[in-house]
């Protein structure tokens, strides 16, 4: 669903899907984001900026060339020196066929539209203050998480720095001066914000930003970065629903906030220029929920700057997306950066519904305050219990409707807010898509089609006048099996490389309580009556990113020397395959049937198994330059990415050196399909040390590894081993999976790796 | 209103008027409260209760005489022995009148109805931990607080009693089990919890209570008794208004409650039976927000029970009752008691309307919710702005609607709730019971038809789309002139003897936030939707008698040697007059005119200056003697009050030694007024010291007092004068009023009453 669309915001909120467009730019010119060679640049030039100034000047100067190009001179958007090199400027089509015959010229293409993604959390990853990451990392203290995102609600008590340190020396960014956000504003805690808005102003170039500052006006980027970095807040709920204390993953690191998302259309100019800006001031982690859609990797601006930033050792964290369950639609898949699958936790929001007999049944609300529903006449009656027709319904006694499930629940819902008949009603329903909502506009309960039948039951034959009771704003932790795969979340093979399996791991998604906007939507009671909240439960793999990232950053506090490889291989090896019922992990959205790594990769990420993985698959920028060198790419289209001719294409490899694996068969595959796969590990654990090999072959496979052992002199050493799959299962459409795991010798390192065979993908 | 009438409390609640209804007793029989002479009982009995048993006995003996009486046995409904001597029994007229035979009989009445009346404020009254009465009371540690009323909720935060000490050892009280109440609810704030209700199943014998126990499903007694002596509370608040930290006026008293008041029926045998045991227990004060309307002083429950906790040393503070703003309307008009008023405070709810041309506008709102209203639309339109039809609305178009004061707010709120095409209304009114009322059931303001004025001009003439916006939630303090007299609090003279000034002094009652039971009515939004809260913020002369049963405890605290008559008289003599612009307190009930003491009595009471003031009007129980044998009463009337013989009635005086002047004429008064008083003052301050006198003598008055000055050699001396009042106004209607101020010579005492000329009233 796009934003550009005109769909209200409050509706498709929850999904946190947000699409970039390519503006509609007049005078026939648009935005063009333009790669460039720096070792082309002359000498003569002191600064890139001025280069890029001198080629936008020389082709303004050739053309016109046409009758419809406009006579004034191009405007640059961005310059970008950081995590790529290269500019953005409105051109027409001539004008950037001459920019494409500048010397150095590398790539270029449309801006384009991004894909927008979506705290018991913290207990239920087993974050604790007395072992583990927290202590070892002293929460984050010295890591700096760069969220590129819609901006950020500086008042909010989850970026107040009480208990924070002085800010590390290494940072470079700054607190941007904009409306209604002051350099005041920044803190210990919020050490930068800045603001990048070229890019939307370029595609509406007469256009007035209704926020032009880092001042989030949306709500998710006060929701992701204080999910990945929040201070403590006593209190915090919403609207009553998960109360509590809210604190982000990495409490004491730090957040700065680059602002690219804005009300009047989001650009990947500008999210280039802020993850470029990032890089610059000097971030450990970038955290960026969002994602670009059906782009090859070369066009796609995550996976352009984020390889610059995994050269300057910078982990990129970022969201699968929410397009599940469907196979093949996920984004984000780029093999240098980790994508973070979406998970529902073990809490539940109850309306607990006592009926006059004394029965109580657990039903599902979030109606947003905290109505008294007591002792009330019970109304069902067959022919209105659809609850589709206001007509019908109005002739309905006055008590609690019963609203069976066949008509959708929140037709059913805003049918009843609008009459004065019903003081609350009970939804039957086990569409698993309710619990992954936070809106619930009129006082009343969920209840499954299994219990449902007590109650009507009930109100059919329990005397003279059945009653029943809802409490609201109850939440119950601990509800099994937790964790689950959700529904919404976006599953593999990866289409702009299917070859490396994604997502990487799970991390909670659904319902996750931060920060929120004061002023924004946050929910609703009735058709009209729109509700703000200093907190937010919402949903998206937007929200299981920065949890994602948040881990990165501890991983990164405990382990300054790890690459953003070798931190993405330790939460992978380590991540939890098995839910809290001691079982594999299942896929809400295939009716509860075991996840396959296609949809949460190696499993719920492990924040304290992270921090001792004992073993590291790591890999270097030359490593990914090789996997692209594989790949059907010109050699343009690969600088575009990698930015410098130093790198070698001399040894092109499909394979990667990473910690999962995944055999491709298309329906032409046929017999036997065999794969093999080259891996080095790093013995990251105190010394000498032995491991050896468990395989758990993917159904219809023989799976076949070098060695049974791994034999570690010392610390840092390498080592290496070969795996092979023999797939002799069926070509149409099954997913199959197993494991592969080093189990360390008298000691309790266990390095986990799925193993999937999957069909192919169309590959974008 | 009368909550036997079946009128829902939901709605009459704002007003918390309650009545006590004689029972419905089937067969012939009712309750009646028979007062006993205990001198009379014979030497066999050893105990008052047999005694009594044996009367009930004797006389079904004798009976039945008619056939109507009933055969069984007259069942006795409790006996009474602290407060003063008596039982109350289930009786027909036969039985009723052998009773009357027996040896010892003084009186006997029907059980009948009361009236129930119903925080910032504490720094509204100055209190601080600095100085003045809470550190020199050590905020009322040793002192108890009984409270009469509708139970409490024990697991409020107020009822925590973190920072308590040990229950003082005087405490002979308990904490009585009953249902959803077990004896471990009570600790060291909560000391005791009693519950009495033999008079309601007397009066309904085949009643189920449906809350059988001490605690409060009503919220009435939750909130008065946390009002008095609650604990410090953090974040508290009614919906995010008033929010901050609540604390009773004394916090680190005690609390005992005594249930009398039941959802299925409020009965004076029950309210005597609370107040006798409260006596009992070793209560320092009783606080009691409720009274007997038009009954005479010896059927009043209140009354007669008060004299024995006074004889006990035990202030008895009570409510004037809310029937304002018309004269002669209060009640527990009782000389021996505490009667409060209740004003309004310096604090506004509000909603901030803030118009498309920057126009602000501080309204009223109490809507319930964090209600998110940004640039909408403005819609004003005179065939509809009545807001009386909803089928003229519905036509109207989406937006925030402009409602005329031509129609009641009430109706109009309720018929924009039930349309879908308005986010807000604006209302204007002017109308002073909006803002005693905490009901705001759809998101808008009230506006002034002044400010309206503004509202109205930009939306017919703003340009193309005149738009508002609306913030909810705000609390403003300071606002001016505060306080002022509320419109409803009960006003002098006392129908039940007009001969003292009532009532004695103000305290806040309007919305005043207290504890309040968390499954009951606090709010509403649109028709169907109850909400409940941890606090509420309420109006009534029942908010404002815990304010003073809080100081009252406080004053005990700090001078555990004075009397209740000397409590009465620092609180009355310090009260301060003048609101925070230095003028006169203004009454709201009559249009913001100068409030006369027949409205607030002395003034606001002021806690800090009654630690010191300087002079005392103390008065004996004889003292009440002998006002009560000035009254046209028999023998048996004045025992029912006084319980004992030893009382002569030698000294008959209409006038008492009280520390404020009232003098009454009739229209039937022609020519000059004249009364004469006599008063001795006690000096409580340090030692040795001087007084001298201001008059500012009431319009129409020659006002002489015997002396200048008053000379005291020590502490503890007494002086006297007299003072006569000369009255040669007009006789129609006309109150007038001024001081005498008895002002220290050399130091800072100052010791005022209030002197008033008003016309009588009739007298029950």
């Amino acid at each position: 669903m796009g934003i550009g669309e005109g769909v209200p915001l409050l509706l498709s909120f929850a999904w946190l899907l947000l699409a970039f467009h390519a503006g509609s730019i007049s005078a026939g010119r648009s935005t063009y984001i333009v790669h460039m060679d720096k070792t082309f640049m002359p000498k003569a030039f002191a600064r890139h900026d001025l280069w890029y100034s001198s080629i936008v000047d020389s082709i303004h100067q050739v053309g016109p060339t046409s009758s419809n190009s406009p006579h004034s001179k191009p405007e640059i958007v961005y310059t970008y020196d950081n995590a790529f090199h290269g500019f953005s400027v409105v051109l027409s089509q001539d004008e950037l066929d001459a920019v494409k015959k500048s010397p150095g010229f590398v790539s270029a293409y449309s801006d384009r539209s991004v894909t927008v993604d979506t705290t018991h959390t913290t207990d239920f990853l087993s974050l604790n203050p007395f072992t583990g990451l927290w202590p070892a990392s002293e929460y984050g203290k010295d890591v700096i998480v760069g969220v590129i995102d819609s901006g950020v609600w500086p008042e909010s008590l989850s970026f107040r720095d009480h208990g924070m340190t002085e800010i590390p020396l290494k940072w470079k960014g700054t607190c941007e001066v904009g409306r209604e956000f002051n350099s005041s504003l920044c803190n210990l805690k919020l050490i930068g914000a800045r603001y990048f808005n070229k890019g939307v102003i370029a595609a509406h170039p007469n256009i007035t930003l209704s926020m032009n500052s880092a001042r989030d006006t949306f709500g998710h980027g006060t929701h992701t970065s204080s999910t990945a970095a929040g201070n403590y807040v006593e209190g915090a709920s919403f609207f009553g629903y998960a109360s509590g204390m809210a604190r982000g993953v990495a409490p004491r690191a730090r957040v700065a906030m680059y602002k690219v998302l804005w009300d009047e259309g989001r650009y990947a100019s500008d999210v280039l220029a802020g993850m470029d800006q990032a890089v610059a001031d000097g971030v450990n982690v970038i955290s960026i929920s969002m994602g670009f859609d059906d782009v090859p990797l070369y066009e796609d601006p995550i996976a352009i700057a984020s390889f610059g930033a995994m050269e300057k050792g910078v982990l990129v964290s970022s969201s699968a997306g929410n397009e599940g369950p469907d196979l093949g639609r996920l984004h984000n898949g780029i093999p240098w950066v980790l994508t973070v699958a979406a998970g529902r936790i073990d809490r539940w929001f109850a309306g607990t519904l006592t009926l006059g007999n004394g029965l109580t049944i657990t039903g599902w609300t979030m109606f947003p305050a905290r109505a008294v529903v007591a002792d009330v006449k019970l109304v069902y009656n067959k022919t209105i219990s659809a609850c589709n027709s206001t007509q019908l319904l109005t002739g309905a006694p006055n008590g609690i409707i019963i609203c069976d499930n066949t008509w959708p629940f929140e037709e059913q819902i805003s049918n009843i807010a609008t009459l004065s008949n019903f003081v609350a009603g009970i939804f039957v329903s086990d569409d698993p898509l309710l619990f992954v909502s936070n809106s619930f506009s009129y006082p009343g309960v969920v209840v499954s089609s299994k219990n449902a039948q007590a109650v009507i039951n009930y109100t059919l034959t329990g005397g003279v006048e059945p009653t029943a009771s809802i409490k609201f704003q109850q939440t119950f932790v601990g509800t099994k099996p937790a964790p689950a795969v959700d529904l919404y979340t976006s599953r593999g093979p990866a289409p702009s490389y299917p070859g490396i399996l994604k997502p990487d791991v799970m991390a909670p998604g659904t319902l996750v309580l931060a920060a929120w906007i004061p002023n924004g939507y946050a929910s609703k009671i009735g058709s009209n009556i729109v509700l703000a909240s200093d907190f937010n439960a919402i949903s998206g793999t937007s929200m299981a990113c920065p949890h994602a990232s948040g881990i990165a950053a501890l991983l990164k506090g405990a382990h300054p020397e790890w690459s953003p490889a070798a931190i993405r291989s330790a939460m992978m090896t380590t991540a939890n395959p098995f839910d809290n019922t001691q079982n594999l992990i299942k896929d809400i959205g295939q009716n509860f049937e075991i996840a396959t790594p296609l949809a949460m990769g190696a499993g719920q990420v492990d924040p304290n198994r992270a921090l001792d993985p004992g073993l590291i698959y790591d890999a270097t920028p030359q490593d990914y330059v090789n996997l692209l060198c594989s790949m059907n790419f010109t050699r343009n289209q690969i600088l575009t990415i990698t930015r410098s001719n130093s790198y070698p294409c001399s040894n092109p490899s499909p394979d990667l050196n990473y910690p999962s694996f995944i055999a491709l068969y298309s329906n032409k595959t046929a017999g036997v399909l065999v794969q093999k796969f080259q891996r080095t590990v790093t013995n990251v654990g105190d010394g000498a040390t032995t491991y050896k090999v468990e395989v758990e072959a993917p159904k219809g496979t023989v799976v076949t590894v070098s060695q049974d052992t791994l034999v570690f002199g010392q610390k840092y050493e390498k080592q290496s081993y070969s795996l092979t799959i023999n797939y002799s299962g069926d070509n149409n459409g099954t997913v199959t999976f197993g494991f592969i795991v080093w189990a360390e010798v008298n000691g309790n390192h266990t390095v986990r790796s799925p193993i999937v065979v999957s069909p192919v993908v169309a590959v974008w």
